[in-house]
């Protein structure tokens, strides 16, 4: 762990508890691995139910479910139950619902019908007395403590955390990510070194910001812009590498700044590398979360991502850009703990 | 059919042709609903893979699969196969690929390692000699003719019309669109009359643009979102109604044109009329796409939509859009039939 300054608003201090809480809820939700093996035999299909940042927590298990644990799985589009009220056959299904709160209404709601309907539900959530967490056949309570900032910083890392244990659950051969899931907390205290200052300077002077990102990144990518529009109020579209190449790549120019997340390994790396290039020659600034030298080397502005698998990045990756939001929101003379329009229970219906 | 005088633009003439080739299309493929049904029993699970434009298309026909035919439906991550080459069982699903051109790698490359994986594929494409009508065990062939102009529009339109009678093939019990079927082609001449200036100059000012739609709609509020981005170089992000009120709505102010889509009944209507109030409230223009009174009310201008019900809606919604959009691209100085940085079959690896 690594001494800091004491951080002056809410946001930064819960950014910088990351580390303790990444290790305090791997410790609590390891042990339940085989109860959600148990829960999960037989199915075959996985649907994460979720919302804003938990949401894009979802896609990160999304990707790991088909890409590690070989299961199919997607994200669920609440409306089909809350609105629609849609009778679906969910028996060969286990429902992931993640909440920070455990009491966004939507979701309670949703993981209920998806129960009603056959469905085995995991809920992930920071709240071991929320309504999510009864309702729950697995509850996996996040160990952030209480996120007193608006911004979801710790809940979010947390929800990867516990989205990576349940996922590797459901494995051919469970543990194999042991491992670097115990290298996370180190990994993530040192996202917390290093200025970020460049990188706020950069998004300062963007009149548009766009967030490209692949696979295993691409919840980050979401993330880093919802993360970014929410503390900054400053609109910015997150989008998969691929459907930016598919169309909006006309709109790429030297207004907008481009926000490239990238893990240090894996097969999305070159993709990613040489997208960087063309972003670049269309004239657009270039801001890099995490990659390797190369192509950090085709950024204007790189902030090192962790020394971890691709499996795992996401769960110290988002750090560095967490910062430079921060950072960024006091640039701009906002207060990065309760921007405008936003309350930390969010209810849809 | 109405008699419009002889547009200027390809897009122009292309969206004009939709009346006809949305009947064409619906008499090629209706007699292929039983080999549907067959290649469909006993599969529980349905997966719609495409990019760009075609991907709006799979999100409405995911919404209906659940809603209509209450089977599971998700949308593929195309980089699961292509890039991960991850190893699921999809032997209880089936695969539905979406593409104008039929040979755009990425899809077709994903339906072929989802046959490999045990999936059974239905092909949707305007071309009946493409890769991808080749790979697919049923090939549904749009009748749209050649479109010429890079946006999309009657081969998108054409899309949800054979996804709408794919997916009625797997309802419990299939034909009952089929009135509603019939009524499309004139609800669709309808949505050519009228005049769209007003729209077009009430997006010619906006700094920025947002489209927000939910449930059945939702896919063609992320068609609008892209095809004013791809022909005006305008970035615009569309967000669901519940994603939009749960994060981004703070950044709804007076700088901001809202497009809000709805259907002119269903359940989503009620909610889509009070998002109209709040944002409204927080000073953001709004341009209203379909609806009914009470909502268009609510709109700073209002295009109307179709006589339809809600689960057809989307395949003469749009229309009024794209013709907006047209008339603002060249109100911009643009040739909205060959947009800069964009080609007719994209490439995406």
């Amino acid at each position: 762990m690594v001494s800091v300054p004491a951080p002056a608003t809410q946001m930064a201090r819960e950014i910088a508890e990351q580390p303790a809480a990444l290790a305090a809820t791997f410790e609590h939700v390891l042990p339940l691995r085989h109860d959600i093996t148990r829960l999960a035999a037989g199915r075959r299909h996985v649907i994460f139910v979720a919302r804003g940042s938990s949401d894009n927590a979802g896609v990160y298990g999304r990707y790991l479910t088909e890409i590690h644990a070989g299961r199919q799985a997607s994200l669920a589009a609440p409306s089909v139950a809350t609105l629609y009220g849609a009778n679906l056959d969910l028996s060969n299904s286990l429902v992931v619902a993640v909440s920070q709160s455990g009491a966004t209404q939507e979701i309670v709601d949703t993981a209920e019908w998806a129960k009603r309907n056959g469905a085995a539900v995991v809920g992930i959530t920071n709240d071991g007395n929320s309504p999510l967490a009864s309702t729950a056949d697995v509850a996996l309570i996040t160990q952030a403590g209480k996120e007193l900032a608006v911004p979801a910083t710790k809940t979010y890392t947390t929800q990867l955390a516990a989205i990576t244990v349940a996922v590797d659950s459901l494995a051919p051969k469970p543990g194999t990510l042991d491992a670097a899931i115990a290298r996370v907390p180190d990994a993530a205290a040192k996202m917390l070194e290093g200025s970020v200052e460049a990188a706020a300077d950069l998004l300062a002077g963007a009149h548009d910001v766009l967030a490209s990102g692949r696979g295993l990144t691409f919840g980050t990518t979401l993330e880093v812009a919802l993360k970014l529009e929410e503390t900054c109020l400053q609109p910015v579209r997150g989008l998969s590498y691929a459907d930016l190449k598919h169309g909006p790549i006309a709109v790429v120019d030297a207004d907008l700044v481009t926000i490239l997340v990238a893990a240090a390994d894996g097969p999305a790396l070159p993709g990613m590398t040489e997208l960087a290039s063309i972003v670049r020659e269309k004239g657009s600034k270039i801001l890099g979360i995490g990659g390797d030298a190369t192509f950090a080397a085709r950024c204007d502005v790189n902030l090192p991502g962790p020394d971890l698998p691709e499996t795992l990045s996401p769960l110290a990756l988002v750090i560095p850009a967490q910062r430079a939001i921060e950072a960024l929101a006091r640039k701009l003379g906002l207060d990065p703990d309760a921007p405008r329009g936003l309350r930390k229970v969010t209810q849809t219906d």
